[in-house]
């Protein structure tokens, strides 16, 4: 029976760190997890469902929603992302802990709404391997390739506001790291129901 | 490869929580860690190797440790038993966790030398359950249970002084959680060797 209260796991890294392969590899080794579902303006993908893979909305929905009802938004190649509030604040109430995974601004944005998240920073093994990585992308263009290595310079300049830090030297490894931090979170004192160490 | 200082792990609980069991399961399951050996004044007993059990010592020799050589003693039915700080660091620099098992005044002791050190308390699942498993223990005579009891309570009022508390309601899950505790405070950022860090 779990006694502590859940809680939110903040996943950041820059792009070519191997973020989101790492999170599916906890999510799927990990019970008791759930991942935020986004909500956003872009129109939804062949096989994307609404209210699971996101929640698809207008620009006028999602201008409404900015008014206190999204814990982060961006806007990325003109389409609008954010974090329900609602979502995660429900999702938390039912036990679950719930997985963000959110650049270093929306990373902030939930530490601030709620304090007792976990935060993680994904590291690739080194600087030169996230640079390959980034650059054999083959799909994206020059200027795309210079963009995304100055946002992944940005991201790390964040690294010092997060508590864990898990390198991506090795799939296997740093999944079992990743899911042995939301156990091990999961035993921190503080969040304990009050009535349960009141027993003692 | 380990890029984390190494760091001590305290583990506290009361007589009749079961820590000592747990921390055999954690020593076995974990690779990268140390169980520190105590100093004491009492005679080894068939099969205890000195050095390996402990540190066999007369009472003229503990007297000089505890001048500054300790990190913490205490007179338990009349013999000496200390943890020495040379060993605990030795053991640290070579890049092992050290596991202590001690009371919560040793435990404070250990944390107020080594800062960084990981502090976890192991409740059994009950007041109740700590009470039947202390009465239980038919051998002891009705004074030494009673204080027992006492001793039992007066450990329990330090929980709210520990990171982390493992309910051991079930070996297997109990010492799960202590491995989880101690992989993911070997990704805490704080814990890394700053030129590791510095290259990205």
């Amino acid at each position: 029976m779990r006694v502590t209260r859940a809680f939110p796991i903040v996943v950041s890294g820059p792009s070519g760190s191997g973020k989101t392969t790492l999170v599916e590899g906890l999510l799927d080794r990990v019970p008791g997890l759930r991942r935020s579902v986004s909500t956003t303006t872009r129109a939804p993908r062949p096989g994307e469902i609404d209210g699971k893979s996101y929640f698809f909305t207008g620009e006028e929905d999602f201008e409404k929603l900015k008014k206190g009802k999204l814990i982060e938004w961006a806007k990325v190649h003109g389409y609008f992302y954010g974090t329900p509030r609602d979502f995660v604040e429900e999702t938390l109430e039912s036990g679950f802990d719930v997985v963000l995974s959110v650049d270093v601004q929306g990373g902030r944005q939930v530490k601030k709404v709620f304090p007792d998240a976990v935060t993680i920073f994904i590291l690739p093994p080194s600087y030169e391997v996230l640079e390959q990585r980034i650059r054999h992308r083959a799909t994206d263009p020059a200027g795309t390739i210079k963009t995304r290595l100055e946002n992944a310079r940005e991201e790390l300049r964040a690294l010092p506001e997060y508590e864990y830090v898990v390198v991506n030297d090795g799939l296997e490894e740093a999944v079992a790291a990743l899911c042995s931090i939301v156990l091990s979170e999961r035993h921190r004192r503080a969040r304990y129901e009050g009535s349960f160490l009141e027993k003692f």
